[in-house]
């Protein structure tokens, strides 16, 4: 589908009408920048999130996994700089009352809502979400909601390491939420106020950080192009100019969203200033003992993956969404509109619906759900004609319908219905399961 | 092991040496009532949380999955009746500054670290944890972090229902961190300020709500025997005798801490206590409308089960841990302790290691390991001797080690020794992923 501003609209109606995605506490007005997972949204988050853990943790013996605490000492974020500076310059217009970051005004002296120029001095506004720990909510007791969750993997590198025995190079990731508290949320889920982020952060010497920068670069590419399965020229591979006074080199690879291009996943060179800077403030000896290179003693240089996984959730859709004009089966009408998602299996939120054709069908046919729910995301649905429930599978997604006829009850056999072809095949239920795990990997 | 004060203190010591838990920015001191999962601990949390996610919305077409934010619309928790009443009644000891719940004290009147008599009114601090959303740090821009998962479940109701075409009685379900500002966390991992939730609300017309909760505690106490393995005489099923306000019946799952009896479950019947106040609070109509039933009007009781995933991370750890004296292969030496961590395969962080005899076989070996790697949590170790590795690997829990000996070079099989009985039997390669897909599950 082409990404135009109604394709935009299309998305949030059809997320909020099936579950996928919906405002946070809705009956009660909502709250801006918060946004919900429904259940098919839940489903799809968790099975990418799953395949990002597989692909970077899992599967590498190099790359060890964390669970840390969204609010650690306040200390961590003195010493990476988020308390001291990490905002937007902020201006209000005098006139009619609102608010805007500077950096993203095309004309920083006209107010881009009602065009005065009466403006105030631009001011900076901290993102950090503040909160209080233990009984008195002073100063003394502040404490942050992480803004990232790169930082604790930098504060536990040694316990980490240690525990594992891993020597350098080797990563540590981690997935979980953030929070930004972001003066204009917008698009969507892309720039939210709580998310989730699912980050890696590679130690390795300073000698060949840039082989390595290089190689997660590539990977990151693969990942984007063969496990997500986004076209070539749905992505773009932005290499900083600018670089962020840590960075030694930096790429962000962007996404062609509705609304333009936008991050999906950054990935950076951080050099060892993070190292450094907790090294600084905690005290403690952040330095790598090298026994493999003469005892050699020094701060690990970090070459950081960093994926936002709603954006990546949302990228999937805008990706995924199509309309086509197929048959119909009713008289007096030649076409009719096929919206369809065309996941990934692996991420789908339903990987196979069963359906028998008919109601007297629904005993025999729920127990081929209950021989292959152990092993997919299934769904039995039975109400409606049969058209009706392939588009409704079609909406959400779901790559094989599995359609029990009243043949099925002598041949013991079933239809397979691919979502994208609408191709069906004849498959002996003793071998459904087998067919499908296939079906699903390839 | 029997459950003494020492054996908490060999877990918390384990934990921390082999990256199961510690604590949270450790290099900044630390900070109370906060942990962070190392990599084998984030592993077993993450299949904890899977076993949980497929026993309760995986496998039951009855019940939707949720990932709704932590932070809401601050009248979700005015509704709740979390911001008004969710505390503990505090003194302060005036002599020795510290401070006590009430709730907790053998002699309310008594300081118990001092034993002095000079204590302050008590008074009631609130739980929630508070933050800002928006440019202003004021209270028009509060926002609270949520004290459990559930909430939001009640909030969503209807979402859910309409975009699922759920009829009642049907659940909805999700994981997720919560936070509570304790005054005392303590007992490791039991009591802490940042903490998952596991939470299940079954949804249900009032008539059969009984019925409904007794089914849920069935099931529940099914799954701590059959999935997660508990000995009987480690659990204790307690009714309730006096119910909270909103509550008609409840039931405590408790797990036998080495500190003592602690819970790991609440299966609540909250009658329609939650649907009326946020109907009240909301303004919104939550009645379901029951087709089913001459077009009936009601509000949906709920039952719940209340799940703590770090407590019965906690509970698996005391129930796993074992010393047992065996046999030494040193001369001299005629006996030695082997710490073993008996976790169910299903859950332990290593499913597999695969020890190459030599180094000389690694290369080989590592096939090996690449073989099984994508279908199972495995590793792959060569440092040390085999015996010594074997130890390393049991005081993790893994069940299954795979001996890569120069015999496997001729007969293309491997040596699968079993944690638990220690027994070995040699298994072709070819047939080794079958041969653990079986042993796992079983």
């Amino acid at each position: 589908m082409e990404k135009t501003p109604e394709l935009m609209e299309k998305l949030v109606s059809l997320c909020k009408r099936r579950g996928f995605i919906f405002q946070s506490s809705e009956i009660y007005g909502g709250i801006n920048g918060f946004w919900d997972y429904g259940p098919y949204g839940t489903a799809m988050k968790r099975a990418i999130e799953k395949l990002w853990w597989n692909e970077m943790v899992e599967s590498r013996p190099n790359v060890e996994g964390l669970d840390s605490t969204i609010i650690s000492n306040p200390k961590v974020w003195k010493a990476s700089g988020h308390i001291d500076k990490f905002g937007d310059m902020m201006t209000d217009c005098k006139d009619c009352k609102s608010r805007h970051r500077v950096d993203q005004m095309e004309d920083p002296s006209v107010c881009p809502n009602c065009k005065s120029k009466n403006l105030t001095e631009p001011r900076e506004f901290n993102l950090m979400m503040k909160t209080f720990v233990g009984p008195v909510f002073d100063e003394e007791h502040a404490a942050y909601l992480r803004a990232e969750t790169c930082q604790p993997i930098f504060v536990d590198f040694h316990q980490v390491r240690i525990a594992t025995r891993q020597k350098l190079p080797f990563g540590i990731a981690q997935v979980g939420k953030a929070f930004r508290n972001e003066v204009n949320p917008r698009n969507f889920t892309f720039r939210s106020r709580e998310f989730t982020q699912m980050e890696m952060e590679f130690f390795c010497s300073d000698e060949n950080a840039m082989e390595w920068y290089e190689f997660w670069k590539d990977a990151r590419k693969k990942y984007y192009l063969e496990k997500l399965r986004f076209n070539e020229d749905e992505l773009k591979f932005h290499e900083h100019d600018k670089l962020a006074h840590y960075a030694k080199a930096a790429v962000d690879i962007e996404f062609k969203f509705p609304f333009g291009w936008g991050e999906l996943e950054g990935v950076h060179h951080r050099g060892t200033w993070d190292m450094s800077r907790h090294q600084e403030f905690s005290g403690e000896n952040m330095e790598y003992l090298d026994q493999d290179n003469n005892n050699r003693k020094y701060l690990p240089t970090v070459i950081e993956t960093s994926v936002g996984l709603d954006r990546t959730f949302l990228a999937m859709l805008c990706h995924a969404y199509d309309e086509e004009m197929v048959g119909t089966q009713k008289e007096g009408q030649k076409e009719d509109i096929r919206v369809v998602l065309r996941f990934p299996a692996q991420i789908a939120p339903v990987q196979a619906a069963v359906l028998p054709l008919s109601k007297k069908l629904s005993g025999d046919a729920e127990k081929v759900y209950d021989q292959i729910c152990p092993f997919f995301r299934s769904e039995f649905d039975v109400t409606g004609s049969i058209g009706k429930r392939y588009r409704r599978q079609d909406e959400i997604g779901t790559p094989f319908c599995v359609t029990f006829d009243f043949d099925s009850q002598e041949d013991n056999a079933v239809t397979v219905r691919h979502r994208d072809s609408m191709s069906q095949d004849r498959v002996p239920i003793a071998e459904l399961n087998a067919y499908l795990a296939k079906a699903i990997m390839s």
